[in-house]
């Protein structure tokens, strides 16, 4: 099969590198506006060749979308009037809603299936991709029902290929559900940097002092911009409705501590203790 | 040397495991309240013998404080009140100020060391003890002026066995960085659990979405209230400061959302990616 990447990025890059290890793709084009990366996917064997958007689509028979969700959403019409209807496009987006509801009225609506695998890195580019990334996460399908059968059944064998286990959602659904567990969890991060940042003049003592914990719960605050901004944007509603949430619960451990309440605090540190149980299944 | 453990869980227990590998130590008393813990460090080869409060103290060179910081602040004075003038006693606590507080004009106050290991996990007990945890993170002595300079030399001398790298601070200092560094890491992760908890009621769903990210900004709230109510007690000034600025951060975010000011999200996690060249280094 002959795959076209858009985007051969983390997660593009790492795409492209399980599908030639599993011989799914047998050539792999790659395109992105960035001539640096497509220099070095080309380096590190990740495509075949880097080729202009009509080249690729014309000889692919899959397509891959991989760039930040508002590029995906801008581009996603102009890939469907491209291609025929023996060709599949998918794309790898962090948010579904905005980009479904951009190609809801396309003629060729049912060449293209929702796709969203939930791994990521605070890293970016080609040099950062990994075949093994996907292993074991969830690969998520979103409105599967305005998909083709068999443009449904090509991107399923490709999550399958990707060592994912597939779950179906609605692109309504999936929204809600990853700003609760993906897109808030960096704003905490991002919050979390800033306020070290801005309370702790001394860098020296923020890297001699940093603990194995605060590495892990800061390390999402590394996440380039050119990514989070986009999903943020496209995913405002959800993300502010959990981002009072949160400030709501933090406002709780200030109160408890304000009124040295412990009991209370211990409370809340119990309950939170619970994710315990649902992480470590 | 004879050492005796004060608190056989994760960090007095790790400690244990290393100095032993190290030969430092050739016999280990295990003291704890709780037996069933004493018995899984014997069964662990952790410590030889489980021993009382003053049988350990009488028979050991070296004496550590591995417990919660409210239990340590309470029992160091004991502690010194049965030691002799050749005897050392170290604490491993992860606030300062109160402890040296509670010791400073104790007769003996020159023979204790102020001592906190940069290193944890979420996890607890002797079963969680790891020999390896400390190679490469900080270890932080307060007020040294305090202390003897040959229970000094014996705790450097220890800390080097557990192949950290030492730094001297005062104890206000201390409780002021690990507010920043380590005590806010857990407060956001504590609340962005119990975020998760109340808005996302699919238990299933969290475990079958959870990627990485979430994973690891969310690891340090199953941390037990055990530990982490004391250090905010001890540190609620520090804390309660560092807070308000979380959460004033936060509010930026929420700002930059609800006025659709994505330059100013933007730059807001520009500067969050700062941290990247301060950990990184």
């Amino acid at each position: 099969m002959k795959i076209s990447i858009i985007g051969v990025g983390l997660i593009g890059g790492s795409i492209a590198l399980k599908l030639r290890e599993k011989g799914i793709a047998n050539f792999i084009y790659g395109i992105d506006n960035n001539d640096k990366h497509l220099n070095e996917a080309l380096d590190l064997k990740i495509i075949d060749a880097k080729v202009d958007l009509e080249y690729g689509i014309k000889n692919s028979d899959l397509i891959i979308v991989a760039i930040p969700v508002d590029g995906a959403r801008k581009i996603l019409p102009d890939v469907l009037d491209l291609i025929s209807d023996d060709q599949t496009v998918m794309d790898a987006g962090s948010t579904k809603a905005g980009i479904v509801n951009a190609v809801k009225n396309h003629p060729k609506r049912s060449r293209f299936v929702a796709f969203h695998p939930m791994w990521g890195t605070e890293n970016s580019g080609p040099k950062s991709a990994i075949a093994e990334s996907f292993s074991g996460k969830a690969g998520v399908i979103c409105n599967k029902e305005e998909s083709a059968q068999d443009a449904l059944d090509l991107v399923e064998k490709i999550i399958e290929n990707l060592d994912m286990h597939k779950i179906y959602m609605n692109a309504e659904d999936h929204d809600i559900h990853t700003a609760y567990i993906s897109h808030i969890s960096h704003i905490t991060s991002y919050a979390l940097a800033n306020t070290v940042l801005e309370k702790e003049r001394e860098e020296e003592t923020i890297f001699q002092l940093a603990s194995s914990g605060f590495s892990s719960t800061v390390r999402l605050a590394k996440s380039h911009p050119e990514m989070w901004v986009p999903i943020f944007k496209q995913n405002k509603e959800n993300v502010l409705d959990v981002l009072n949430e949160h400030i709501s619960q933090l406002r709780k451990f200030k109160a408890a501590l304000e009124k040295e309440n412990y009991e209370y605090l211990e409370e809340l540190i119990k309950n939170a203790n619970k994710i315990r149980g649902i992480l470590d299944k």
